[in-house]
């Protein structure tokens, strides 16, 4: 547009190379730095103003006990980040980042808050185990409210998405998506999720099995209708809006990396502005990993959600940025020009 | 003191383990927060001001070229620090850190700088290969300028200290400590440093193996002396003065992990105020960690020094400092009490 040679990894390289320290030495910190300025087609990339997405829906699937906690605590755990008392809140001001949390389909309604935004797309998704999850026009729906969320935000004056997810009963959606869309078995793709013992994750993975038995989809938008939530398929389009506005987005655990996977076998090309924060301890997130041919930044044993991971990368974040705009040349170093 | 009971591991885990999160969810932050209250004896641990100090100092046996680098460097990268424009400055600013450099023993004078300390022991040390480093004076006034200084910089509201080196050559020195003290063989400690090639590590090699057979100490303080640096004996002393203060000291890379290997090799109980930030891309490094029992919280492949690791870590602390602080109690949650 600018008439302009588009930034390349050659001259971003070029440059920390020569920077006053021995090349190479500051390792996968480099690759972000390299990362962060060829997704915002900047040689100083900008990783200031961080904002953590919340989105928060509930499941149909809890109906059938995948999960070890009660679907109420969808809810509860919406007002406690409201409220600022969350894990996320705490981690969100530990590093300096903003948090907004998302309404995409939690099954009351709720009172309106500064901090919330109202996308809810229905009031929970359909038990996946008997129908699809959603309908094709909830699935649009939430992936284009995503898309539109996400760009508003940053026009507003993000440097870096994050995403986080309060869902209870996500992880066996997710799951479900791993298996249709790695694509991986249903039991390489199934963990304990909030905490479940062994009974609990066999019965989890029963239930799961049903569910995909109901349908045989494997094209992207259709096994998100069968087997999504409306949380995770906003996610997947806050990824399709960062991409459209060359932002970065730091992906956190499982069930956002699922969404990245909805995201990216949508449209490919999206991969390109995600950055993988951890590796969880969820069983199957590993293997998702590896499938999108991501290597995250942290491996601290979190198996929370709620963004708290791609907080705690933030920092990583912001430090490749400032690599690219502070430090001096080793040249100039050396002929005493500082 | 005050007659109150010692704040132990199991309250705190009790503390984390009623928050508003599946118990255990958020892995090695929850034993970084432990940590934290542990040292600090208190359920809700400091890591607001951080400060970083690294310790500059010159070494012998850059004589013998052990270094790709000319000693000059690391007077240069003084100025550069003191300019504000080395990569340490940049992550410092990036995490919210401050940052003070200390003279432990750079060859040449340097001029009084607002940011600088001049604590020289030496104008660097002697050649290891052929002579002692340093006298048993010289060693011990940097262990006690160092804790002095430690006490000092902590007693001026530091919450948190995070430990940073500069010295061409200092991987040589850190590689002869890490050989007795760890101990291990020295082919297993020495590593390519600032960047070695093939020739360069097998030259290092045939340096320190002269450097070795010159002296068969194996006592701490007289290892220290054949073959330690000032930087690296400061920085042990700072440990040992975090230790009487009740204060957390993140380690940085491989060099900072050898002055950690000295501290607690003299006084094995201020192994517990030590949180190491990473493991490094040097050839030793992780060796040393296993043989200290220590698991670094990052894997970055960083191999540069000057507590750039340290400041990579250092908002981990802040993020497991504010969970015990900010974080709501489930039951809570659940009754509606936000």
């Amino acid at each position: 547009m600018t008439g302009l040679p588009p930034i390349t990894e050659a001259a971003v390289r070029a440059r920390l190379d020569a920077q006053a320290r021995p090349p190479g030495s500051l390792g996968r910190i480099e690759d972000v730095a390299v990362q962060l300025a060829l997704i915002q087609q900047r040689m100083n990339p900008r990783a200031d103003a961080i904002r953590l997405l919340i989105f928060a829906a509930d499941h149909g699937l809890t109906e059938d006990g995948v999960s070890r906690y009660p679907a109420e605590v969808t809810q509860a755990m919406v007002a406690t980040f409201l409220a600022g008392k969350g894990t996320a809140n705490a981690f969100a001001r530990a590093v300096g980042a903003e948090v907004t949390i998302i309404d995409a389909g939690v099954n009351p309604d709720l009172a309106p808050h500064p901090v919330l935004i109202d996308a809810k797309v229905g009031r929970g998704t359909r038990n996946a185990a008997r129908d699809p999850a959603m309908t094709l026009s909830e699935a649009e729906q939430a992936l284009q409210r995503g898309r539109e969320l996400a760009i508003a935000v940053i026009e507003r004056g993000t440097d870096v998405l994050a995403l986080g997810e309060m869902g209870i009963g996500n992880s066996s959606s997710a799951a479900l998506l791993m298996h249709r869309l790695a694509p991986a078995s249903l039991s390489d793709s199934v963990g304990q999720g909030a905490g479940h013992d062994a009974d609990g994750l066999a019965h989890k993975l029963s239930v799961l099995t049903r569910a995909s038995e109901r349908s045989d989809a494997v094209e992207p938008l259709e096994v998100l209708r069968q087997f999504g939530g409306f949380e995770i398929a906003m996610m997947a389009g806050a990824i399709h809006g960062a991409a459209d506005r060359s932002t970065p987005v730091v992906i956190d655990g499982f069930i956002c990396t699922a969404a990245a996977l909805v995201a990216i076998r949508l449209r490919p090309e999206t991969g390109a502005v995600c950055l993988f924060a951890h590796r969880s301890a969820e069983a199957g997130h590993d293997r998702m990993l590896k499938i999108l041919g991501a290597e995250p930044l942290l491996d601290l044993g979190l198996r929370l959600g709620e963004g708290t991971g791609a907080l705690l990368a933030a920092p990583l974040l912001r430090a490749a940025a400032a690599l690219l705009s502070d430090v001096a040349r080793l040249d100039d170093v050396m002929a005493g020009r500082l």
